[in-house]
């Protein structure tokens, strides 16, 4: 175990994840506190740099030994200067993150968006490990991506590389997406996506266990859909299946163009396992180069929620 | 002008383009010889370097001052030892080009692929100088790509980067391709692609112009239905559409997910201009991000055959 530490934060709507993590990726301690939204977020930084001094006081760790932090925020921001454009959850506007954050810790400070350092994390120490060419896909609530090529992370000319959830998947009559647009990949293989297209399948399969579900609780998640495409109910089914077709062409798409050496799909949708995997790969071998296809391998994700503080410290580690 | 000079070498099937280069990426000198391909091309080195050997006596250049050698080649290649697996065009299998070139001519040598320096050329002082993300589409009998991002040329895990004209336009029923999938960009927006499309609508437009040349020429070329669409002729233009739309389409799809600040389109296609360009910014515009569409422009190939030699020589600046 090296002595050298690195801080990794993942800033969300919601919670602030904060980890010390060394050399080797291993997380030594973790930890969060909440996201104070009020106010347009102007106490984040001193709550984040309080709780930081803390730990490190807890720990009695020599501060000459932690080089540096590496933090992930979503929204739009330029990594040269860590200036925040806009941090629509989180409340930023034209926000000065790299300089706060250095001003109130007093340790040197790298920031990436919040996808960008989940993908290095997974790159660094998680299912991508040692890859060099890697796309990182997230399936939540809306669609993430991370894209790292020749093992840098690419952010692209105004910082929206790895938007592959923006990607059009249905080029006319599609579903409106948060973005504006219509027949966005994130419409059609989202979590809330899989929610609707199934509450759309009831008329044409009344007899299926979900439309039970739906009349019984008001409601089913996208976790019920997959839970019952595990059981071969036919609705479940077609909805993974319609999934899995938009998500195995855009992939292929990507992988024809770029030729990555790791798919990783993360994000609630994907604990469906294989269920989703195994048809994905079906379509993704369809419309990928033979060559292209037998150089990648489409695996979940490994590090889960630790994949954003872990990529955090890498950049600390490696950038700073 | 500075003293430096690099050899920038493109080999194609029918000829090698050769030049001297400077620092500036001023062309000193060019000049091709036939590409020798009998013998399954064993020849090809030793023609080149007799070649560069008596043009160096012809300027009387201190070979000092030549600082290396930047080639691009057909086919699949490893940049890092420069031996090619194959090259079907050339005649190659397992021939270690970056070795023999050296041996042969006492200079140090870098390769690639024919797309990739041609794209390297285009980012040097071609239309996309000084931007770091760009993507090099070439429109010819097929449909070639070279991918620049953070300013560095991508390979992927295998050396297939760049190849969009086999991401898959028609995803059912589509017209086989020449690398065995079906419905690749490529068999909707090649020059191949063109003249075929239009022959196929000679049912549903038989008073259409084209009709009347194929009828008393025997044939039609992809060049005969631009120029016929830049004259507004139905059959042209509702096969320009159609190219326009499966490009617009793989464009925003890929500039989605990579976010370049240019995409270059090259080849015999885009000597099309505006006919073609204008309806595929259209299609561009309706499915890319909105601030992806904003922080790129597509613009046409400026080198033409000098891209390759350009690049090449960059690639030996840069990288020897």
């Amino acid at each position: 175990m090296s002595d050298n530490w690195y801080i990794g934060i993942d800033l969300g709507g919601t919670s602030v994840k904060m980890a010390f993590i060394d050399d080797d990726a291993q997380i030594i301690d973790k930890w969060d506190i909440k996201t104070d939204t009020t106010n347009d977020g102007e106490n984040i930084v001193s709550d984040i740099s309080k709780s930081i001094k803390s730990k490190i006081e807890e720990h009695q760790k020599d501060k000459d030994l932690i080089k540096g932090i590496g933090m992930g925020a979503p929204g739009f921001l330029e990594m040269e200067t860590g200036f925040v454009y806009q941090a629509v959850n989180i409340g930023w506007k034209n926000y000065p993150l790299k300089e706060e954050l250095e001003k109130s810790v007093g340790l040197p400070v790298i920031v990436d968006n919040d996808a960008n350092i989940a993908a290095i994390g997974e790159m660094w120490r998680g299912a991508a490990e040692g890859a060099k060419d890697v796309l990182c896909i997230t399936l939540g609530t809306g669609v993430g991506g991370g894209v790292i090529a020749g093992g840098e992370i690419i952010h692209g000319v105004n910082g929206m590389a790895g938007e592959i959830g923006h990607t059009t998947a249905v080029t006319d009559g599609g579903v409106l997406c948060n973005c504006g647009k219509t027949g966005c990949l994130e419409t059609v293989s989202s979590a809330t996506a899989i929610r609707r297209m199934a509450i759309d399948g009831f008329r044409d399969h009344p007899e299926s266990p979900l439309k039970k579900q739906y009349d019984t609780n008001g409601d089913i998640s996208s976790k019920d859909v997959l839970d019952r495409a595990k059981e071969q109910d036919h609705l479940a089914m077609s909805v993974v299946k319609k999934v899995a077709f938009h998500l195995g062409f855009a992939l292929a798409s990507f992988a024809t163009t770029m030729n990555p050496s790791k798919i990783v799909i993360g994000g609630g949708v994907s604990k469906a396992g294989d269920t989703l995997l195994d048809p994905v790969k079906h379509y993704f071998k369809m419309y990928a180069l033979p060559r292209v296809n037998e150089g990648v391998e489409i695996v979940p994700a490994q590090l889960g929620n630790d994949a954003g503080v872990i990529g955090g410290a890498w950049l600390a580690k490696t950038k700073l």
